[in-house]
C-alpha cells in the first residue's frame, strides 16, 4: 500500500523495560517491593535502576555482555531484572542451589563480565571464581548484593558491593535500549537434572509478550500484591516478575518459605496472587493450624510442575486459594499453557473439578499454538484424550535459541515446532493434558505407563506425603513401576504392601507399583523432584523378578 | 550470540487473528454476541467467520484486497472485524452516516472489492455504486447484511446477502495470515469534520497489541460483559472489540442507543464494562427515572471525546458506574493513554476528584511514550500543569500511514513522533491534560482560550444540557469565546446574560463567553459536536465589536 512509513513514530522494538518507566509514572508513591522492614516505591525502584544501569557501563559492561547473578530472593535480584537489560546487557541468573564447581563452567560458559552475589553464596562465588582463575580464565568481576536481614555479615573489603556501586550511578543515564526486539535480554541454564543445563536465551520482544499474557491469564489487575515464594532465578524471575512491574504489583519478597511465613505475609499484605510449586501447596496444606491464618479474601495461586492431586486441591481451597494450574518450560519463558477455567465447572463435585483441573489446557495469549503431536511424522494426535503424543509450541514466546548449541537449537525446532519432551494427549475441547516426561514414562511389557497417574493415586492415599514413581528394571518385563513415597507425620505404620494394595484399587494391574521405597525424595531447587536420581537408585536395586 | 535460530517455532508475525481462535477453544460454548433474541457463541462465531473469510476468497478478493463495510452495529459487523483479515483483506468501515456522494468518494479511494450494507443503509450504497458505475469506476460487490431485528425488509433478489454468503463458505478454510505483522489489517477515515477525510492505516502488529493493552487498561478479565453503545465502525471497532474477543466476553449489542436500552440491558445481562461518549453518558444522567435500573454491580465505563465534567461524573458514580477516561485519536488506535487511577483518590472530595480524572493521563503498555512538546523545537514542556505544547506519541500503537497520502503521513510523522493535533499541559506526576484542539483554540487580544475550560464551567451550570464554545470574529480582540448552548427540559426560562455571568464569576473576564446562543448543536455519528459548522455560524453573526 501507498503512503506508509516506518519511523521511530511508529515503531519501537518491544521490550519489558518501559513497564519499569510507566510505572514509576503510574504508580510513582506506591509500594514495589516488600523486604522485611525494608520497601521502595516504584518510583525509587525506577531511580535505583537507572543507577544501577550506569554503574555497570562504568564497571565497562558493553552492549550485549552476559551479567550473572547468584542469589536468593532479594529486592536487588528484582532490580537486576530491569537494571541489566536497561545497560544493554543480557542477565544470566544461575541458580542458587549450584555448587562452586557448576557455578565455576556456567559462568566461564556464559562469559558473564561481572557476578551479583548473595552474601550467604559468596564462599560458592568466590570458590568459583578461583577454580576460574585457575584454569587462566578471567573472572567476572564479583559484586555483593546487600542482604538487610543478615548485616552481622561482613566482609573483605576489596569487593564491590551492591549500594556503593549504585552510589556511584545517576540516574540520568540514557537507556541502552534493544536495537532489534529480537536482542536478548536474558540466559537461563535449565535445571537439567540429567544432562548437562542448557542456556535457554530469551529476547525482549519474548519478554514484553510473556508478560502480559502472563498478566492476563492470572488475572492481574492494577496493583495486584504478590507473595514470592517461587526463586526469582527460575526462567528468569518467572514471566510473573516483569508482569508484575506492568501492572504496578506490590511485591512481598520472603527470605525463608515456610507457611507460617507465607500465611503471615498474606495476612499482613492482603497478597491477592502468589507461585507455589506443588511441594510448597503440599508444605501449605500440611501446615499445624497454629502456622495458618484466615486468609483476607480468595488468594490467587499458579503453580505448575505436576497437576494438583485432588487432595490438594480440596484442601488449598478450603483454605480460601484459588489454584491456576499453568504448564511450561524454561524454553517457552515458563507458562505457555493455563487450564482455562469455566464459571460452569464451579458447580462441580470436587473430583470432577479434580480432574478438569489437572489438565494443563490451552495456550496463553502470546503463544501461537501448543499441539499434541507423533514426533515422527509431525501429525497432530487425535482428541480422544487417550492418543498420546508430544507436546510441541509455536510462538513468539519459544527461546530464541541454546547459547553456543546450534545444534540443539535446531534439533529442538525440528519441523518448525519447539519440541517440548513431554508427553501427553488432546481432549475433545482442545485442553491438553501431560502424562509425563518421555524420559520417565515406564515401559512395561510393552504397555506405556505414565508415571504422574500413578502418583496422582498414591498422593491421594490419606499417609502419603510425596510420591515419585520410576522405572525398575525387571527382566520378565522391562521394567515396572518403583514408588519412592514420604508419610506424613502420624503415619509412619503404613506398610508398603498397604500402598500397593491401595493401587491395586484403582489402577490397572501392570500400572500398581511392585516396589515402595520409603525415604526422602531428591529435589531441585524449584522443588522438582530429581526422578533421574530416584531411578539411579531403582536400577541400583536390581531386577525385581 | 551463537546458537540462535530465527523461524516458525519461535517467530510469528503478531496478528488478532489468534484471539479468535483461541476463544473458539477457551471459551466455545460460552455466548460470544447478543443482539435482540439471537445469540452465538464463541464456537459458532469461529466457524461464521472462518465461512466468512472463505467465500469472500471465492467471491475473488486476493490477499491486500480491501473490503468496506457501511453498518450500524450488527452481529455480522463484529465478525467481519475477524473475517476480512482471515481472508488477508483489509478491513475499510465506512462511517455509516455519511451520505452516497461521501461513500462513493471513499470507496473510490479505497478501491473496495466488496462491500457489506446494512439493509437501512442500502439506499445510500446503491446510490454511491450508481454514482461510480457513471464515472466509469468498477463498482464493489454488494453483501446485503441480514438484521433479524428488521425481517420485513426486502430485497431486489440480486444481491448477494450475508447469509447466503456465509453458507457457501467452509470451515475448513486455512485462514490467509499476515506474511509480515506490519501488513494492514484495516482503513479507518478519519471523522475529519473541516478537511477531507484521511485514510488511516493499521497494521496487524497494532492491532494486537492494542488490542491486549486495552483489555488491561480497561481491567477486562476473563469474560466480561461488554455493551455496545459506541459504532464498530469507529477507529474500526474501537481497540475493544478485539480486546473482548482476547478475553472471550459476551459483546452485547443494541439497535438504537438509548438510556432505557443501555438500563434494560445492564440489568439483563449484568453488562460490566461498557463504553459512552460523554453525550451518551448526559443521556444516562438526564434520563427520567422511569428508565431507570438499580446497576447488578459496578459498571466500568470507558469514556473520551472529552473530560467528564463534575456534575455527570458524580451523578454517573452515584448510578454505580465508574468512569475511566481515555484519550487518543483513530491515528493511535482510539486509546492511546487513560487516566490511571489511585485508590488513594477514592477518598478526595468530588471536585478533586474531577479535577484528577478530567486529566487524560499517561501511556498505556503498548505505546512507547507521550509527550507535550513545542512543536518547532520539539523541546518537551516543563512538568508546571501551566505551559501548554502539542501532544506528541511515539510507539507501535501509531497508525502505519495515511493510505495514498505520503505527504501527510511524513508531515504527521517529523521529528519521529506523531503530532496529534492538541493542545495540552504535563502535570508534575507526568500525567497529561488536554486543553484543546489546536484549531480550536481561541485567540483572544493575544491571550489563548481553552475552549475545553470554558466548557466545564458551563456544563457545571445546572441548567446546561450540552455546550460548545468556538471564537467569533472580534474588530477589537481577533476572537472572542461565543458559545452554543442547549438547556435542559423546564429551564428555557434561563437567559443568555446569566450564563454569561454565572462564567465571568468563575473564570478570569477576557475567558467567559460574550455571546451565549441557544439552540441544537450539530454533531457526528459519533457524538462528537462539530465545531467547524459552530465557527462558520458564529462568523456569519459577524464580528461583536
Amino acid at each position: 500500500m501507498e503512503g506508509l512509513v516506518r519511523c521511530s513514530a511508529n515503531y519501537v522494538p518491544l521490550s519489558p523495560i518501559g513497564f519499569l518507566e510507566r510505572s514509576s509514572k503510574a504508580y510513582r508513591d506506591n509500594t514495589s517491593l516488600v523486604y522485611g522492614s525494608s520497601s521502595y516505591t516504584w518510583g525509587e525502584t525506577h531511580q535505583r535502576c537507572l543507577k544501577v544501569a550506569s554503574a555497570l557501563i562504568q564497571l565497562g559492561v558493553s552492549r550485549g555482555d552476559v551479567v550473572a547473578t547468584l542469589s536468593h530472593n532479594l529486592p536487588e535480584m528484582y532490580e537486576l531484572h530491569f537494571a541489566v537489560p536497561m545497560a544493554g546487557a543480557v542477565l544470566c541468573t544461575l541458580n542458587a542451589r549450584h555448587d562452586l564447581a557448576m557455578v565455576s563452567v556456567l559462568l566461564r560458559h556464559s562469559e558473564a563480565k561481572v557476578i551479583f552475589v548473595d552474601p550467604h553464596l559468596l564462599e560458592v562465588a568466590r570458590g568459583a571464581l578461583d577454580l576460574m582463575a585457575q584454569t587462566d580464565t578471567k573472572p567476572p568481576i564479583l559484586v555483593l548484593l546487600t542482604d538487610s536481614d543478615s548485616s552481622s555479615l561482613t566482609f573483605n573489603s576489596n569487593t564491590y558491593d551492591y549500594d556503593s556501586l549504585l552510589a556511584t550511578g545517576t540516574d540520568k543515564f540514557e537507556i541502552r535500549r534493544p536495537n532489534s526486539e529480537w536482542d536478548p535480554i536474558s540466559i537461563s541454564y535449565t535445571s537439567g537434572t540429567t544432562s548437562r543445563p542448557k542456556a535457554v536465551i530469551y529476547s525482549h520482544r519474548g519478554a514484553y509478550l510473556n508478560s502480559i499474557a502472563t498478566a492476563l491469564l492470572f488475572g492481574m489487575g492494577a496493583m495486584p500484591v504478590c507473595l514470592w515464594s517461587m526463586p526469582m532465578f527460575h526462567c528468569n524471575g518467572w514471566f510473573v516478575l516483569r508482569g508484575s512491574a506492568a501492572q504496578g504489583a506490590v511485591n512481598i519478597i520472603i527470605k525463608k518459605v515456610s507457611p507460617r511465613a507465607i500465611f503471615d505475609n498474606i495476612s499482613m499484605h492482603k497478597v491477592t496472587h502468589m507461585g507455589a510449586v506443588p511441594t510448597v501447596m503440599n508444605m501449605i496444606v500440611n501446615s499445624p493450624a497454629s502456622d495458618r491464618r484466615l486468609l483476607p479474601h480468595k488468594v490467587e495461586v499458579l503453580t505448575g510442575g505436576a497437576p494438583p492431586p485432588p487432595q490438594i486441591l480440596a484442601r488449598m481451597e478450603e483454605m480460601g486459594f484459588r489454584i491456576n494450574q499453568i504448564y511450561g518450560l524454561t524454553e517457552t519463558y515458563g507458562a505457555a499453557t493455563n487450564c482455562v477455567w469455566k464459571p460452569e465447572w464451579d458447580a462441580l463435585p470436587l473430583h470432577e473439578r479434580s480432574r478438569l483441573k489437572a489438565r494443563q489446557g490451552l495456550r496463553h495469549l502470546a503463544m501461537e499454538e501448543v499441539d499434541v503431536k507423533d514426533p515422527v511424522t509431525m501429525e497432530s494426535v487425535p482428541t480422544d484424550g487417550k492418543t498420546m503424543g508430544e507436546v510441541m509450541f509455536r510462538g513468539n514466546t519459544v527461546m530464541i535459541g541454546y547459547l553456543k548449541d546450534l545444534k540443539a537449537t535446531k534439533e529442538a525446532f525440528e519441523g518448525g515446532w519447539f519440541h517440548s519432551g513431554d508427553l501427553a494427549v488432546k481432549h475433545d475441547d482442545g485442553y491438553i493434558q501431560v502424562k509425563d516426561r518421555i524420559k520417565d514414562i515406564i515401559i512395561s511389557g510393552a504397555l506405556n505407563i505414565s508415571t504422574v497417574e500413578v502418583e496422582t493415586v498414591l498422593y491421594s492415599h490419606q499417609a502419603v506425603l510425596e510420591a515419585a514413581v520410576v522405572g525398575r528394571p525387571d527382566d520378565h518385563w522391562g521394567e515396572t513401576p518403583c514408588a519412592f513415597v514420604t508419610l506424613k507425620e502420624g503415619f509412619d505404620d503404613v506398610s508398603a504392601e498397604e500402598i500397593i494394595r491401595y493401587c491395586r484399587d484403582r489402577l490397572p494391574h501392570y500400572m500398581a507399583p511392585k516396589t515402595v521405597v520409603f525415604e526422602e525424595l531428591p529435589k531441585t531447587s524449584t522443588g522438582k523432584i530429581q526422578k533421574s536420581i530416584l531411578r539411579e537408585r531403582a536400577k541400583a536395586m536390581g531386577s525385581l523378578s
